[in-house]
């Protein structure tokens, strides 16, 4: 997805003054509007609202209004409403973040492009590519600034690895292996609009893998099945699954996913290279081991995504704000949210086909 | 220190809303003053104004006036001085936090109390014994709170030791080591005015074996020299210490300082039990280790106390302004930050006279 | 492979003094003969002679007679010979241990066994499933105890992760990652008999597989491709493999396998099950970590197999002469050195062909 | 303890083939006798009879002269006798191994020096400077090889440390900590007799400090009391201590021993230097590690000294034969085994009158 040349005007900061997107003032300061107020929603809103010193969140919206004014009411935003459309409408607000539902992504994409803001949104863009392309296109027609939250392109322990992999620290890569646990399964409730573990779970891997090695994925194979939860099978989904990446320059990458890891959330990756192997470790409440009678022990691992992933969601967030504010690239873009749903679409066509699937299966624009 | 039984208005907010001392509100947010705005002050400026929700940073004070603007400016503060005095003056002051010179906490500390303010102090109190008394009965006449910045309390790693002993995880504690050794000597300009090793440095790890321990240190002996920098020596200081702790309880403690750590910032312990042992680690900014054809590696701990201790320093300023609002005691008290001192001045004794020296030598009231 | 219920003599000492195969007397010692004295060769020789004290080595057989003669100079073998038959013919030999070039075991093993003599034979039994079951037959018709040198089995690590799986540690078990590296590639005049990295290297990965899942694997994918050597790609053989393995107990597996890293030799596991995760890491010569201006590091790890798996060979020749003497079934058996020969085959078939390979489609006896 | 100039002749092979001490042949190989059949020496007895090729086990002596036999029929000696004279009087015998009661090692040191026997001797020679003194000026005379057992120094861990003391790979040494703990006290019988803590277990970690530090104490002091078992401190004894050691370098070092561990035997050593840190860690059975619900846990370190020492009394054996055949000087000598003594005398001093003591009080040798 090439960025259009058309110079179209983008609103950043860095633009001159007298430049705006829709009549956006420019500032130094971002005015953003989060659109969806759930569990990731507030996470973003209260980065936004106490963290990141740039930015200043204006309006919430959610579709349970009760749910944008407890936000509000929280973090101090001075608008909540219930219809998003009021924010995109609002000249204040510069800049929307979307966590609302996923079959909302590409409509709201849509309509904020439209309306010259710039777009943070949660993965997935969508669930298909038809979507998502229209998505992106409009994105692209308007020139705003578009950045997908894969956020674990910030955590500390995975950019020390894509550090050492560009500056040769362990030379060539060779093999990559993720491990990618979550410590239980999400509500059935959940797994039934999904998209399933593929689209939903291991969308973040897929993107890891290619942020990682630094080169494309050209086939998948992908082996799983139902062996945590049957409710889980019940639903047409499954619970665990192997995926091998065979990327371009030669390389070969093994995902493991569980939805069940009773130890807590397990987030590692590994890289053998011709130089050498980089491997990272979970991270922990405390370094404190103890040795008694029975056992050498230490407590659990930090137990899910928003212990272990606190800082990296900030420092997406921040990116973003500087992105738009500084005119600079954003680090994860329109085209690497598409790809992570290319693949996890490749991988579930091999799973229920039982074959090696050449991405290109899936994408056409790749032949 | 008992707090005074006499009813002295505190101007908590746990009190009825009527309470007050000299004037100021009761509300649930906690308006603070900064007075000192170096090193120490900016980072606790910073958490004050962008990180505590419950407080809010409405003057800072600096004899450099301005260091005072430009932290005012850097957080947004409204009020910028130079004499701490017009903060003690100033009725939106609720409570100070003393982050000046150590020769002039003692003379702060009497007169923030005079003019009824809640008092976070950075530690040491004073160098000497009488200093500190004569400041915390003016403390205790009023009836404010106050609290004294040992951090290291609040560290995840230390807590979890705690949490262990106190629970009985590991036992009766027998044995406690403690490695504390920082990345590389304080300019000798800070050395002349230090008060030393003991005072300056390793009046933290006093602090630490008490509260780990729970237990007071009845005899300290300490063996010291000069091994990292004669410079410090021909200032009359020493730059590597070892002392022997021993507590009413029976345990026995040591204590390994060093000014100097090329690896970085080296805070650890280690407590042996009837029941078993504990010990932690350093932090590290990331989790990855790297094999290539020479060793196994992996990044250095982080370097110093301001990257080692963010969320400690958080955590203790937090807790003040609970304290503050909620009505609970301090975590850390002027009885600490006096027996911390008391420590360190014995263990200094028993280095100069090369034997082990009783506490009650030093500290007269321990008789 | 049953042993025969026909009531055969099996001379093992724990039968009747008057028991014997063919004159071979029974007693509390154990007289081996050795065949084939290389490097492998040479270190069962010195385990039998030297650090088991219920063997004694008798002769030793070599192409090379003057290999022969050294090792018996080293080790005090009194009799050393070029020609192997030798030692079928010698009453006083009871056991031989094979460890002559692969495409011999198969006719030594049927000789050995219409001999009477109780075998001990490196893997891979063969590179084919035909001879493998014709010298399998002779084994089972002549009743000896015939024990695999599949010795990873018995590493204390490997072994201890056994043990979780089998008393329920983790739970039923659901993901296995086996990493599997040599420090460096083979002479390629080695490379060009071996069988291939399946047949010669990853071998002993799929009999851990079985092994430590306790499962038998009905499916295997495998990606490969030649990144370390393109000497190695130009003799036909691959030096990079990722094999996927489908499980009858519905847990899917993994091995990494590589004819280089750089580091040293890398043998680990990890298994997650619905109750807990077990790994291993490698061994290391000692523990010392060093922290310096630049790194905390430690020495790289046990280079190759026979520094890594010292003991794990002492072990496997110990138990082997117990089951001889004692009359207990050997640990790992024909069936055991078959069934990962049918492994590997599925897995080079599954590479060549680029698609999941049933492990039936290659050992009919499966279906 | 200089070893004499005068040409004694010294019976090892490295010599001329007419040379002698007291007839004993000169041999490739050593014909050692064991005097002392308990614990430690069985241990060196299996070292001698099976591991080490050029040693042979020709005489075993024990004051219980069953116990001699058992240890002969284990190991396949050819004598068995009660009177340890009867080895000194067998010209077959060329070295002794003394593994009898620490109160005979002195006075047999002495005869079997007469006898022109080379001597191994377990630690301590004696536990009082005098019979010590008179004992190495009977090896002295006869210039016999003399050994003394303090293993330790041959463990793989503490060797690293070693050499990187001595590489430079942490520049100057400055700080030393020491942890010796055994997993459980002994039985109150050996502790009435052992001389105490300092002198009966404390004594390996004061030679450990001498070789890794390579440099000697000065000055010691010790604190110490009864948190065990209070049946120890009935018997005049500590079973806690804290030792502070001053070197001639001015480095410092502390020793932290306790009698009981309940997580097993506690052997590892850090020392800080200008250029760095290293440190040790204990060994284990295994390397596996289990996350589970509860903890992420491994399995305790080996839990006593035969465990975790295997390979170090191997060594230390192997050392002590080629000593002898070869000619070089024993790696621990006489003086090593003396000095270990003083300091542990020197610590007893300090603790019973809680005061710092110079080692040249103890060792007046030292003024």
């Amino acid at each position: 997805m090439k960025r259009a040349a058309s110079g179209k005007p983008t609103g950043r900061a860095s633009a001159t003054s007298s430049n705006s997107v829709k009549g956006v003032p420019v500032s130094s300061v971002l005015n953003a509007g989060l659109i969806g107020a759930g569990r990731i929603g507030r996470l973003h809103a209260s980065n936004l609202a106490h963290h990141i010193p740039r930015a200043r969140l204006v309006a919430v919206a959610d579709v349970v209004e009760e749910a944008a004014r407890q936000s509000a009411a929280e973090h101090g935003i001075p608008k909540a409403v219930a219809d998003y459309r009021v924010l995109l409408d609002d000249a204040d607000v510069q800049a929307v973040v979307i966590c609302s539902a996923t079959d909302t992504h590409a409509q709201i994409i849509e309509e904020a492009a439209q309306a010259g803001k710039h777009i943070f949104c949660e993965k997935p863009i969508d669930l298909t590519l038809e979507r998502i392309d229209t998505a992106l296109a409009a994105v692209d027609r308007r020139g705003v600034v578009f950045q997908i939250g894969l956020n674990r392109r910030f955590d500390a322990n995975f950019r020390r690895v894509r550090q050492a992999v560009e500056q040769g620290e362990i030379g060539r890569p060779w093999q990559l292996h993720i491990v990618s646990r979550d410590p239980l399964p999400p509500p059935l409730a959940y797994v039934k609009v999904s998209g399933g573990l593929f689209l939903d779970m291991a969308i973040h891997d897929f993107d890891m893998a290619r942020f990682l090695i630094g080169s494309e994925v050209e086939e998948v194979y992908a082996a799983a099945g139902v062996l945590v939860d049957e409710a889980i099978g019940a639903l047409g989904d499954v619970d665990t699954a192997v995926t091998i990446l065979k990327f371009a320059n030669g390389a070969i990458g093994t995902i493991d996913n569980s939805r069940s890891a009773v130890y807590g959330y397990d987030q590692r990756v590994e890289i053998l290279g011709s130089g050498g192997m980089i491997s990272t470790d979970n991270n922990f409440p405390n370094s404190a081991v103890i040795s008694d009678g029975r056992a050498v022990h230490r407590d659990l691992p930090l137990n899910f995504f928003m212990e272990r992933y606190t800082q990296s969601y900030l420092a997406e967030m921040t990116a973003f704000v500087d992105a738009v504010l500084d005119g600079g690239t954003p680090p994860v873009t329109g085209v690497d949210g598409r790809l992570a749903v290319v693949l996890a679409l490749a991988a579930q066509k091999s799973f229920r086909e039982n074959r090696p699937v050449r991405v290109s299966e899936v994408d056409l624009s790749r032949d």
